[in-house]
């Protein structure tokens, strides 16, 4: 049998094994943060009524500008937003390699805070860009002086920050944002894609744009929008920077269906961000209540929390698995990571949990 | 305003333009060899109800391995393979994207034969590897001689065969496959994206395969399965090709809706491929009439014709245009190439140049 080491592979992919979460089937499914609410019925048969319209010209290739699209998504994001600002692919993960791609590349490098979301070094590698894994303070914050430090002694091309941060779910401060761009000529990206969950009121970096050429700001529909099955990310910035992104998607990269079912989803955007009010609910109960049980819950702008002062991750998530509960091991020593469901969903996980708690003690 | 050269874009992207064939709204659209028949009602009832099922659980990312899909597509294919020899993406160039980045990159090559399709060299140059561009024979013809001489002169790492060959339309045979895989010990792609439109007991390069570890044959749903709206291309090779391709595609990268759509499609192939035939006769037509009207058409295995013996490629393509009928200038000197469309369109086509060439004279 032939196998991979038969193969003319490149040097640097040797070895190395494919990016992700285990897929299992379980009750409880709060490992990856999705948003555990199906779409509500009317808008489903929406969504459904524009797919049968696509799929009877889908002989035809898309409309390779999105241009409906993008028109939707700068209405949804406001800020004075138009369509020439918007860009979108398969998921924020495709968004992100374009701009790698695009501003990237060989020879050039781009600045990260670990712990932080797990495709950035990933994607910077499968574009021959170099990942520089920068510092946070304590709790996994990232205040302007360090991030700019940071900016300033490694000379990145890109600087990538996770705004709330993923793992840890750790809220960005504009201040931040802002001296980071001031502190480099290069990209500097703020993936937002938890955004939709941080307090009502909180600023998005989309308040930034005005002046700022250099700046992007990544969305996705995966998680307040609850899509991540139909993969839409997408992103705000300059119109320049959109064109950049033309010169290295792939042509049609948007299919006739990804594209009629976005649009019928941000027609009804009220409905469909319904749920992110109950999740933020649930996230605060997740903070309280984990706390309660004696472990150090992190602050979390994000449909998901992160907890320390577990004495043995893998034998925690195992009894849980062992549940029909599935959490995430982020590889975080003494850590665990939990995504926000619905309240049935996160009772099942705290009780279980509490019971774990009690049988160790 | 910002300009493209106001941002940091990395150096081979400058003054570099998209790559697209325009997107017009004409009557009769004969330029980027769509299949122009639309998917039979019946069949777009049970597409529409495969998508109506995953729109139900769309908040969920979807199967990363789209088993279901695979398993479809190696069912459809034939030839004793199995789920484990095929792979899948959002388009044949998205394949061909994620096969360049396991096998190519930088200080790494891949061989074509101009003129071939034009995004080789651009995923090419997206992706850091050396394109180079071999020649044909006579009438854009590539027998094992001078393909296997390329070869074994110019030591790539990889070899895209396009077969038949876009924009010209010319089958390939299984010799120069086959002697082009022994003169190197790199990857060979064979491109069927036209292959269903071959003649009737033709081989494909699939039968290739047994004993071919390094031998990818990749194929699409966007024509003759009506489906360039979907966004379907994938490969059949070794299952240790798809084990390569799993350390480069990005998580999730195929959507639910994507997912569902194919497989409701694959399951009605039959009636899908019904077109086909009809496209055949329709292109054999165009190849007897380009000849008659005294143009020089040359043989085809797909569902285009290239011609040449046209005096002024621009001045015939902006005159067709004019009575709503868009075909495609390649680029090469002195010929245009044109879809076989429905009977009706390829009627409109043939008239219109008839009426041109006889104002010409």
């Amino acid at each position: 049998m032939t196998s991979l080491s038969d193969l003319p592979l490149r040097d640097d992919l040797r070895g190395l094994t494919p990016y992700g979460a285990p897929q299992l089937h379980v009750p409880v499914a709060l490992n990856v943060n999705e948003n555990t609410h199906s779409i509500p019925e009317p808008v489903a048969r929406d969504i459904v009524a524009a797919l049968a319209k696509a799929v009877a010209s889908v002989n035809r290739y898309p409309d390779r500008e999105f241009t409906e699209l993008r028109e939707s998504l700068a209405g949804y994001l406001g800020h004075g937003l138009t369509r020439e600002n918007i860009w979108a692919a398969n998921g924020s993960n495709e968004v992100l390699q374009q701009v790698l791609q695009a501003f990237g590349g060989p020879g050039r490098s781009v600045l990260g805070f670990a712990p932080t979301y797990s495709m950035y070094s990933i994607l910077a590698s499968g574009t021959g860009t170099r990942w520089i894994a920068g510092d946070r303070d304590a709790d996994f914050e990232l205040g302007p002086a360090t991030a700019a430090r940071w900016v300033r002694e490694s000379t990145p091309d890109l600087v990538f920050l996770c705004s709330p941060n993923n793992p840890t779910g750790t809220p960005l401060s504009l201040e931040t944002i802002a001296a980071v761009y001031d502190a480099t000529d290069g990209i500097v990206v703020v993936d937002e894609a938890y955004a939709e969950f941080a307090p009502v009121g909180a600023p998005s970096a989309l308040s930034l744009l005005p002046g700022r050429e250099r700046l992007l700001v990544s969305r996705t529909m995966s998680k307040a929008f609850a899509f991540a099955g139909a993969r839409v990310g997408y992103l705000a910035a300059d119109p320049a920077v959109t064109d950049a992104l033309r010169l290295v998607r792939l042509p049609y990269h948007l299919s006739a269906l990804t594209q009629a079912a976005a649009c019928a989803a941000l027609a009804h955007t009220a409905e469909m961000l319904a749920m992110v009010d109950d999740i933020r609910g649930q996230r605060d109960r997740l903070v309280t209540e984990l706390d309660r049980l004696g472990y150090s819950p992190y602050r979390s702008g994000s449909n998901f929390v992160l907890f320390g002062g577990v004495a043995d991750p893998n034998a925690t998530f195992e009894a849980l698995l062992a549940e029909g509960i599935l959490i995430r091991d982020v590889g975080i020593p003494g850590h665990l990571r939990v995504s926000a469901g619905t309240e049935a969903e996160t009772t099942s996980f705290l009780d279980a949990l509490a019971r774990l708690s009690l049988a160790v003690q």
